[in-house]
């Protein structure tokens, strides 16, 4: 899928929302948990739900690994369940990886080859060798951390270089280089709303992932706002917000009540600011 | 297991060594073929061969991801396997994790839960919050990259900030502050051997796991005096150059006696720096 098809499912849905399926064994319903594989299950359940108002899911491979082999069986049958009934949806691994040569290979195969997912998120700290082997896969995509909403996004993502700017600039700056605005996107912290502005400046075609969207509320408004552009240029992940709004028996309908909010929001702000 | 718990292993075997445990289907002896765990069946018989002279493994997430669930059974045998049969060798997944909150400890949990492994590699590029979790686990260590041994190193890096020093010194500075040297170390390129003096000032006891060291060779005596520390502090590791010495039914032989070779290599080393 390149970033004008990807436009086009934008279009079509009125929504850039992500969702991001960290799926947690002991946030799940109980009644869940007798089946053989609970994880699939509340998966699936939820993607069904969710699928109307999303353009893309993300599962987070913590949470699968967390339970080993059985973890990767959930992963992909996941990840297989939604290419077969919703083949319009595009898939993240947030898996960031970051390693280089052979290794870096290996993963990029371990993530594309049986059109398992799209894209997968990488850390760029050792540099380009790091992304290269995901950009040989045709209509597959790096998704490169750039600018992360957690606290200690400071430590270094936000030092200052001796040449000027900041590190993740830098990041965006050199690794846009590598690859198109077909093949690269960067995550962007939505509680960095205001940064957009200059990343708009370094990248205005390029698509941004952006999570922290949800809980925190209101800044999806500013996300648009500073980051949208001609194609969109967003996907905006909510994780918990959406699959954990309720743990009941009804949790498939409270996540897809939650997603089709976000997506009304979403719609008008295309309607706003694209 | 603590820094001094391994360097009395260090001592006792005179050695080191880790091994790295990047098996690849490909490149394994064909008659391993038709086994029902081929990849299992491969490091079993070089765990077995090389236990002698290795104080250390390092099984390489990547090429056990790229068979999905049936990788990470493969990868779990293994260290369970060693876990059994040479319990007092320290093991390292060379995952290079890097996530925040939640996901991180997932991937903590995942990795030192079970006591599957002793340490996990990880990208600083997040900051504090991606180490944080794996402090957590009593014995355990987070492997932090610092400055890797491929030629992208330079793009991040390597950059000059503006406070002074490099990225990686930056990264190292801040996160030797994050827990001791009895539960983090630092990925240092062996082929930036001659760089381990200036890191050697900035944290003097730490372990440093050097890749990188094998197929180039000669270079390990300049590790060994530029970052060996009173109690060693060093875990060089090899991984093609031992596991695919030979690639026909002795391929355990061969890499034995690689194994060994640079074990008497490093006794000498550890004679002559420690």
């Amino acid at each position: 899928m390149n970033a004008e098809q990807l436009f086009a499912r934008i279009e079509a849905k009125r929504s850039f929302l992500c969702v991001g399926l960290d799926t947690d064994m002991n946030k799940i319903p109980r009644h869940l948990w007798a089946g053989d594989d609970p994880v699939f299950a509340f998966n699936r359940a939820i993607v069904d739900a969710t699928a109307p108002y999303a353009v893309c899911y993300k599962p987070n491979l913590a949470f699968y690994e967390d339970n080993g082999e059985k973890g990767w069986v959930s992963f992909r049958r996941t990840v297989e369940y939604i290419r077969e009934r919703y083949p319009d949806i595009f898939i993240i691994a947030d898996a960031k990886r970051g390693d280089i040569g052979n290794t870096s290979k290996m993963y990029a195969r371990a993530f594309f080859s049986g059109n398992l997912v799209d894209a997968v998120t990488l850390s760029p700290y050792m540099g380009y060798d790091t992304v290269e082997p995901f950009l040989q896969f045709d209509g597959k995509w790096a998704v490169i951390l750039a600018l992360t909403s957690n606290p200690s996004a400071a430590d270094f993502e936000m030092q200052r270089l001796e040449e000027g700017g900041f590190l993740y600039e830098k990041v965006i700056d050199t690794s846009k280089e590598w690859g198109t605005a077909d093949n690269i996107m960067y995550v962007v912290g939505a509680t960095q709303a205001r940064m957009l502005k200059g990343i708009r400046e370094l990248v205005p075609d390029h698509f941004l992932l952006v999570p922290g969207v949800g809980a925190q509320g209101g800044s999806l408004e500013e996300v648009a706002r500073f980051g949208m552009n001609r194609q969109c240029g967003l996907l905006v992940n909510s994780s918990r917000g959406i699959i954990y709004a309720d743990n009941t028996e009804r949790f498939a309908n409270a996540a897809a009540e939650k997603a089709a909010e976000l997506a009304s929001q979403m719609s008008e702000l295309l309607t706003k600011y694209l």
